[in-house]
């Protein structure tokens, strides 16, 4: 629940928290439990072990386990299912393929952050009520994308949870997550932060659309438009559609370089902040962006209805780049070319600079400081 | 929902089926996951490693990465956060910090049952809308039951989601569940079932209520108390503090077990399906129980208002044994010994059999034979 003022939906600019989500009451927990989870990281020697203390703060933790790294996470997908739900009323169609891609995304997208081949995917599916898994051709299609998704990243679907909590989830309606285990090995391959440095190149790889972010503004976005998620975004498009194209799964591309000899300095999932993630690294750098990728259709759209200028746009949605990888200069042009023989676009789209911590984005004349991006 | 056909709850023998769970909804869908899950083991070979196959059907999935076997798995609470929800009402109380330690226990005590040292947990808390997370107390309750789960078990919390999902979960609710991955080391503590035979003792550990299965029924029979939450189930103990008991950890006896020398040949974590579980192990055995541990009084107090004979009763709930260790005859002394020491009482409460696959506790004159569960 918002703590803004009552907001006409109607017209002027709609911001990430007029959609919802109100991180002023969310922030205390986090900063509790980020405390109290810290403190116990102790308990791994005795067990004979460590944890990469770098790791908190990044987007998996990470432990030391003397041969290699173990790196493990739980991302949930968020609100986007509901979209799915919508769409599934408006068409007939089910979307729950392409929701489960995204939800493993969410969980192997951050994994692989750290350096990580993502091993072993857990299934977290809380349905409203035993009814939901009687929807035979909705529960297949989750079932279908899930292992699809799986073998693009070629990790092992190891089982899940798919409990029925009516009383809990909402009648109806699914809570979708995923854990991911993985290794880094060999044990060079770490990625959280010490190897950044200035000079290194910022390569930006295509997203597919919203991903699984930016979701509650996608929605709320619905009451402004004439046909609601049937409103084109192009020709033969609808909004509905479009959000729905399920996440780009990025390792393997991870791998992919990784097998070419080539050790990311560190990476960014731009997920929710939108660009701003590019600030993630806790050093002091100045990111130079001297090419911008092209806008996602869906996104331009979004960013119109929503009256939103570029830097609130680049502040809250991935605006067509879903994954940021920095590498050694000379490195750029083989990790574009990498991905790309991946299937995913890429640019080489800036370089790191010593100087205040800030985010550059040239062509677009906007900057974003230290205190745009508090996440730790 | 039910498919039943309606029930007066006010009397009568009420199942843990009528109370709202149908799983022949859930169970076409878990079939099809598990064949999808199964096909994905190949993945591994990519990066060099190979899936324990054995562990497909057990509590925890096991992956051999060389020196040693990595255990992973995702668990939901279920819903006893309802009743917790329903009991801070009445009393003002909040409790959070036990239902943070039946969360952590769920992941925990099934990960333990393939011989694995839990290293790191990651927390799940979905809610309802961000205001969830304004309840400071409540909030703040749930940290320190974590972080308090964590120390007993000497794990690692290394972070987490904390997303507010309104429209998905509902309002004031909060959906827990916890991921969990361990080691399995040195190798030789793998326990997936190939150790266990005839002759082997069951050593059962007493469980501290009502754990976290069975709690549709728990809420269910609410129904037909005087009192509801507040009726007594002894003196100065109403039912809803009963219910609310944390779930044991087990961790600390398979890890002083591993430290003393002792491998189990098998274990089996007894929660939904009651003690059925203990037929889970997938060879040809029979089991005996000689020894029936003293039944905690609140499940006692629910078996005589469901009016469930013992049959019905120990094929759903726990019954006063939440945790079953399969050992060498001649070392049931010493884990009894060792489990008491941890402050948990244990029986060293029957014998493995060659024979049919049946259990039978004797004391009670109950027999459950193969079809009595199916979870593969």
């Amino acid at each position: 629940m918002s703590t803004h003022a009552p907001h006409d939906p109607s017209s002027g600019t709609l911001s990430y928290e007029q959609a919802g989500v109100n991180y002023d009451l969310i922030d205390p927990l986090k900063i509790s439990a980020q405390r109290a989870a810290a403190a116990t990281a102790g308990h791994l020697s005795a067990h004979g072990f460590t944890e990469v203390k770098a790791s908190r703060g990044e987007s998996a933790y990470v432990v030391d386990v003397g041969p290699f790294y173990i790196a493990s996470i739980v991302e949930c997908l968020g609100s986007k299912a509901l979209v799915a739900d919508e769409m599934a009323t408006l068409t007939g169609k089910s979307y729950y393929d392409g929701i489960a891609q995204d939800t493993i995304a969410m969980a192997v997208n951050d994994l692989i952050t750290v350096g990580a081949t993502p091993l072993v995917v857990q299934a977290y599916w809380a349905a409203g009520g035993s009814d939901w898994f009687g929807d035979a051709q909705r529960a297949q299609a989750l079932v279908a994308g899930w292992k699809k998704a799986c073998d693009v990243c070629q990790v092992a679907w190891g089982g899940g949870e798919t409990p029925a909590l009516a009383g809990i989830v909402e009648s109806g309606r699914i809570d979708l997550a995923a854990s991911c285990t993985g290794l880094i090995n060999p044990k060079e391959r770490l990625s959280v932060g010490d190897k950044l440095g200035a000079g290194d190149a910022i390569v930006l790889l295509a997203s597919s659309g919203i991903h699984a972010n930016g979701l509650s503004l996608a929605r709320k976005l619905t009451e402004r438009l004439p046909d609601g998620y049937l409103t084109e975004v192009e020709p033969g498009l609808s909004y509905g559609d479009a959000l729905l194209a399920p996440t780009t799964l990025y390792s393997p591309v991870t791998e992919a370089l990784y097998k070419a000899g080539i050790t990311p300095h560190y990476c960014a999932n731009i997920t929710g902040h939108g660009w701003r993630k590019l600030l993630r690294h806790p050093g002091q750098f100045t990111y130079r962006i001297h090419t911008v990728p092209p806008v996602t259709p869906v996104l331009k759209f979004m960013q119109q209805h929503a009256q939103q200028d570029d830097r609130e746009a680049y502040s809250t949605l991935n605006m067509g780049a879903g994954f940021a990888i920095f590498v050694k200069a000379d490195q750029a042009a083989k990790v574009v070319e990498i991905a790309q023989s991946c299937g995913i676009a890429a640019w080489d789209a800036g370089r790191v600079e010593d100087g205040d911590k800030q985010l550059l984005i040239e062509p677009l004349n906007i900057r974003f400081g230290d205190d745009d991006l508090q996440l730790r």
